[in-house]
């Protein structure tokens, strides 16, 4: 494991140098760039475990290099394949909850199930993490391609730069190139639409600095703002459209997605603002049926609340915001309801937050 | 000046010890309780300037005993009129856009204007900086009153401790005693109705802090969180009642109010939730019509969001969040329309925030 501090931000979230991958040790963003060389499967079970890497996308090719970092390294070790079982339990492992996490570990693992060579399985799963990797570009440009042609709609309305709010970090350090919500904007800004970013703070772990952070280095113009304020910029009709990712779609179009995403949806729908959100089919939770049911919201530690990180001069720094002994409440996300969400922006195209329309892209979960 | 650091909270902000005055010096608030004297008017202008003492009503009568601490000062002074005038405008100076300020001190000169015997303009100066200041405890309580009855009526029909979520800090630091969204908070404690408070940290001076800290001295339940939460527990129907204070109320019931604010009354009112706005009559602005066009919204420093000031083993501390030069937007407040609004709680009873009810309790400003 070598870390290597750079300044330019990289292209991708993560890639592969020689026989070895390499990623973005996010957890020093937005102030500092290191990324680091993962080598063992070890690596990326560390990378992982530590949020290293975040977001569904990423932790999944991952994890995928992961296991076939794990098979390189033991290729002539006995038992080669009762280790790579172990090595992939311990990689299913490092985050328990994260669904993509899971889901590409089995399927790089049932993709060699009968391989007895292993310089050959090696082969399968590199092949299987790249093309893990590349099918994430794929569908998040995807995705970024049926957002743009809304932005170009709003843009010959307009004629002046399009105003797009965003809540958290659905970007692309979450995925390996693009993002979700910013795959449009990434789109646009390479293709020439004006626009500008009106960024959410995002309390309480402000994944807002990150998203400033990615638009800063691809050259779209930006503003950050508490939470509180999207609100006042809603009302004053200062933004044209709010574009948000998500953690989970039901298939009846109710979004759970980060904290405060609710709040924005109010806003944009009590002032006729169109509420998009961005989100691939691997998002989308086909079980649910009543959200606010079934959908157990994620409490998190009060510490989160408490306290902020930031850095001075002398680093990294924690400061605590409230008295002692303050109790603190620290939900992870929210449920916003269909009727307050314009469309879903998916890879096979837009559709509107209710059953039918989302099953007329999507035929397979008919 | 002398500074004393205790460790129960006084039960007002400012009184008067001997010939002197003290107050809290609420800049190391939540951390420390540190109070201090006012030997002088030069004290009162510096508290007010470096906002030692926050809050339109507790500023205005520091301003009062300020100019009687100039007039003791000075009454055996040559030119003592012409003195006492300076003194004024130093005072009035010291925070250009506050209107209690001006208002307390042209009142206060206006009662002495004729009187020429120094010793007299003292104790006429003190009274009325007495009489200030008992005025403002009993509106905050005649609005506690009146918010009181409706909290009695919620627990009556629930039967369970009354959930208040509350915004900002509209509590009893801004003013001398019991605060305004505070006041009915505090007669419920005393009064033994059981309630809980659901604080919003108030991003970016997180004023949440301050309320949590007042809460916690009165032994109310309390519970501190992002402003992003609320909107969840409003859709989980966790929050029987959301109280706030205000900036300023046009006489069309359009509340200005700390930035958030319109935020959360959109998904009490989406969720069917009460929404009450605690106000004096000397927060109503009876000239403003259209409030949209006319309350210009103040925009604060970029470094209140930038940075953010805590606490650490070694004292307070900034710390900055996002990337280096990251442009920020900081609107102070925001406007929320009467349509969102259940109703107003002032000194006078309840009313809904529409002129003809309006008229109705204050009949002067028709």
């Amino acid at each position: 494991m070598e870390e290597n501090k750079i300044n330019i931000p990289p292209a991708r979230t993560i890639w592969t140098e020689g026989p070895f991958v390499r990623i973005i040790d996010q957890r020093f963003l937005p102030h500092e760039i290191i990324t680091e060389l993962l080598e063992t499967d070890a690596d990326a079970v560390r990378a992982i475990a530590e949020m290293r890497v975040r977001g569904a996308p990423l932790i999944g090719v991952t994890a995928a290099y992961g296991l076939y970092l794990a098979a390189r390294a033991m290729e002539t070790t006995p038992d080669f394949n009762q280790n790579l079982r172990a090595a992939a339990d311990r990689l299913k492992a490092a985050r328990p909850t994260a669904v993509n996490l899971a889901w590409a570990v089995d399927n790089a693992m049932a993709r060699v199930e009968k391989e007895t060579v292993p310089a050959r399985v090696v082969e399968i799963l590199r092949n299987f993490a790249d093309r893990l990797a590349e099918q994430d570009v794929a569908v998040c440009k995807a995705i970024g391609e049926n957002g743009l042609a809304l932005l170009e709609r709003l843009y010959v309305r307009l004629g002046r730069p399009v105003q797009i709010l965003t809540h958290c970090n659905a970007g692309r350090l979450g995925c390996v190139e693009y993002g979700t919500a910013t795959a449009p904007i990434y789109l646009a800004q390479k293709r020439g639409l004006p626009l500008h970013v009106w960024v959410d703070e995002t309390r309480p772990r402000n994944q807002g600095a990150l998203t400033v952070w990615e638009l800063a280095a691809a050259g779209v113009p930006h503003t950050y703002m508490v939470d509180n304020a999207g609100g006042l910029l809603l009302r004053q009709k200062k933004i044209d459209i709010v574009i948000v990712g998500a953690d989970r779609v039901t298939l009846f179009g109710e979004v759970a997605n980060k904290i405060g995403t609710y709040l924005k949806a109010l806003a944009a729908w009590a002032n006729q603002t169109p509420f998009y959100v961005a989100v691939p089919a691997s998002t989308f939770d086909t079980q649910v049926t009543d959200a606010m049911e079934e959908i157990l919201i994620e409490n998190r530690a009060p510490e989160e609340v408490l306290w902020m990180t930031g850095w001075t001069e002398n680093g990294r720094q924690s400061v605590r915001l409230t008295p002692e002994n303050t109790p603190a409440y620290n939900p992870g996300f929210d449920l916003t309801p269909p009727d307050l969400i314009t469309g879903l922006i998916t890879e096979r195209g837009v559709c509107k937050p209710e059953r039918a329309d989302i099953l007329r892209l999507f035929p397979e979960w008919r």
